[in-house]
């Protein structure tokens, strides 16, 4: 498959600028060809207003004609095959077994999510029928529904190159409810990203839909970033990817003259405590899967447990000594590219007061409770195969190091037996700063599915009060728009009469699949 | 019943400040008595903390305790009886027959709320159980549902000093979800605000809820607004007024070291389009309407219709000459504080280009198009009884004029017969910028119910995905929280099992009120 190394802009290859830069091979630091060029304001103009364009029509598909595109984005990307793993390992070092496991998790979101454009309730229908002889005044027919908001910007993360990138959860979430997108492709993964657009684009003319819908642009450059977040025909961000980089994108979004939401998720260190009982009973087991999860993926994962708290006792220094002895036996692993393994050796070159239990492929370090409370840095995240073990003194010194973190995308809790009421402690206070709370678990790997919340606090993202995984995600490009005394004719199907869509709607109140007796 | 003059921080008087200020009567311009004084960084503090304090406790109350407290605000309201009719008729200058409507209206609307908050489906719980036997992994149990997001600032507006005000919609959105507040009183009737924040410290009282939950703050200096905006405890911000004061907010939220959501409802011209059948069939039914919408509260509503688009015509000229005809006779109103009557009389004296038609009590001018378009300032909100018809030559020309709004809080079109087929054009357009688009009426008057939206794109609000009437107020403050793989015992009740509290649930992603069958 021959790559182009060009922007795709409504469908077609579109390159003006001269600043290029290339793909390297995250095993042998090879250059990749071909040559990326960084996105000019001329691309970055015609995506935009393309989008725009776009978004007249296809704001009004729809759910069915939505899911058959979704669909057949993911037919095209499978269609992709080897080429596309064999780029996405070529330019991320991820293994390929991984990648073809995200490629699976990318293309059955992509359907998850067409079955809610199918299904259509994600618009949350209310209807308050009229009153017309309500005293003292008549009450009017109010009926609202959820409506896409616009062209939005989506910036891909380095560390999924397909499930949170070209077509991932927020491109998917975007499309589902009929907005349109701008990609800003990963300067890591450039290829990998022009394959999955090349799909996209196919997927797009298949369904006949307008080809401003879709496009991809290339830029290693901030302030090619933020130029496209600045574009006034852009109406909303998603971002998976740095703090420093997360927070850039939200601060140019809330100068703008009309500021638009950014759903940035950034950072998180994923904290567990791990209470008595539950060391006692499967300390090993614990340790094991801990060592897996901080090791997933060479550390790589948002929600790597970057901190591991236990009360002073010799189960916790067994669990200790376990946990180093297994660490040590994780072989070493490719980092997905330069600055993240420079980034990496460097945080734990800031390390300076910590005791270093293992410090090889994967590094382990342990400090003492009033060590850990005195030096904020200890709570920031590390991105690579890096933990930190902390010891308290008490239950109580515990619950005092779980009130001082910074919102977190999880935080987790072994327990057991009689650790079941100072855990419900525990919950209370990690709930206010997390966005999802587990029980005897590990944070990474985040199931796709309806229930699920990957968001939280800042800075594990800009805006609390929505998720970037699982089916909840599609409500971060929504808004509501209400219709007040519309005849039949005028209203979208989804608040007609006669419920075409046989819509779980709220009727005054009350959820029901009847239709309204019109009046 | 004797005013203190004091803010209200967690239940009791405090007053560290020596900076004051008094209300003024509305009509007379006399200075009433008593003095408030400007709150100081320790009242802030006092306030915010205890806000902090009291959400630990009130975040984990039930819905019936909520709704027993926002009935119990009510029915403290009601029992100031013509007292706070009086002090507010004084302040704002407001009709005493409106202030008892909007009393009525507060005190619905809290009831209204205390419903939601019982009936608990606000919660939107979602469950996925787990699938011990799925390959390649098994799925955990993950829940979901919407939590409060912690202590909310809220900013009452001048115009409505009840409902969006101390124990408005924001404060009742706040609490019926389990927040905490404090309010900051606006300066123009700081009597009618501590005579409801009592109320509200009354019923917390009863209800024994922890006194924290509830602080009120007087200020009229910016800085205040944006120290209580800046101070960490608090979560999120609720707002009603001007586009610059909410705009500073939000600027100082977003610039917070961890930003916090701001809704701010702001600003909103509301345009109008009469087309030709509906002018032929009820041209001066629409004025009178029109009329009787834009000098109601003397234009001081946020929906004033301050924009109306027709097609040149001879019933367009006749519709103009009935509208003004009967413009001409609304008497003269008090307008709600001396900066308002200036800042209106100087929005007025900006308008140099335009035709005035009448320029008394109320004011009316018109434009052509071609004038309109070229100058932006036209299309600005003008806070007060004024209104500015355009001219348009044709459809087409109607069209491009409806395209070039900002954010709106509602548009309406009139129309009816052979206007149905270009209606459906502009709801097109006029929904990409409107929370509300309304057919064949006005658009004062906002309907407090399930399905209404009072919000828009930027600068109608800071947020387009909330709305601040109606019971979806309550979701602007709340966030998901995840709990994966918790046993029952450590489950909220919402997200147990056997659904103690009969919500509807989406259990994989399917709406049911059934028990989960544990595993």
């Amino acid at each position: 498959m021959t790559l182009h190394g060009k922007h795709l802009v409504g469908g077609t290859h579109a390159c003006s600028g001269s600043d290029t830069f290339h793909g390297v091979d995250a095993t042998t630091q090879a250059i990749l060809k071909p040559a990326f060029t960084e996105a000019t304001s001329r691309e970055i103009e015609a995506a935009a207003l393309g989008a725009e364009t776009a978004f007249r029509i296809f704001s009004h598909t729809n759910g069915e004609e939505r899911a058959a595109f979704l669909e057949a984005i993911a037919t095209e990307i499978e269609a992709l095959g080897d080429d596309l793993l064999q780029r996405g390992h070529q330019e991320t070092g991820l293994p390929l077994a991984r990648l073809t496991g995200e490629r699976g998790r990318t293309c059955a979101q992509l359907r998850l999510f067409a079955g809610v454009a199918r299904d259509g309730n994600w618009v949350d229908a209310r209807i308050d029928p009229a009153l017309p002889d309500r005293k003292p005044l008549p009450r009017p027919d109010v009926r609202r529904m959820l409506r896409p908001i616009g062209p939005v910007a989506v910036f891909g993360s380095s560390n999924f190159p397909l499930a949170f990138s070209v077509a991932g959860g927020d491109t998917a979430s975007a499309l589902a409810t009929g907005n349109t997108v701008v990609v800003k492709a990963h300067p890591a993964h450039p290829g990998t990203s022009e394959l999955v657009a090349e799909a996209i684009v196919k997927a797009a003319a298949h369904c006949k839909l307008p080809p401003g819908i879709f496009s991809l642009i290339h830029g290693r450059r901030p302030e090619t970033s933020i130029a496209l977040v600045r574009h006034p025909a852009i109406q909303a961000v998603g971002f998976t990817g740095s703090q420093k980089a997360g927070r850039a994108l939200f601060d140019a979004a809330c100068a703008r003259s009309r500021p638009i939401p950014v759903f940035a998720e950034m950072s998180s260190v994923n904290p567990v405590f791990v209470l008595p009982a539950a060391l006692r009973a499967s300390g090993a087991a614990i340790a094991e899967g801990l060592k897996n999860s901080f090791t997933l993926g060479v550390g790589q994962f948002c929600t790597k447990p970057g901190v591991v708290f236990g009360i002073a006792s010799p189960e916790w220094e067994a669990f200790i000594d376990t946990f180093v002895t297994r660490a040590k036996t994780v072989p070493a692993g490719t980092m997905l590219h330069a600055g993240i393994a420079t980034a990496f050796a460097s945080s734990l070159q800031e390390l300076d007061q910590v005791t270093w239990l293992e410090r090889g492929a994967v590094a382990v370090a342990r400090v003492t409770s009033a060590r850990f409370q005195s030096d904020p840095t200890l709570s920031q995240e590390r991105f690579g195969p890096f933990t930190l073990l902390v010891t308290a003194e008490s239950f109580e010194e515990m619950v005092s190091l779980a009130t001082g973190f910074e919102g977190q995308l999880t935080s987790t809790i072994h327990a057991t037996g009689s650790d079941m009421t100072p855990a419900a402690t525990l919950v209370r206070l990690l709930e206010r700063n997390a966005g999802r709370v587990l029980l005897n678990g590990f944070p990474t790997g985040v199931e796709v599915c309806h229930a699920m919340n990957h968001g939280g606090p800042y800075p594990a993202t800009t805006d609390s009060r929505f998720t970037s995984v699982g089916t909840a995600a599609l409500l971060r490009f929504t808004r509501p728009v209400c219709y007040q005394d519309f005849p039949d004719s005028l209203r979208p199907d989804a608040l007609k009469n006669a419920n075409p869509l046989g819509l779980l709607r709220l009727v005054d109140g009350r959820p029901t699949r009847d239709a309204i007796r019109s009046a």
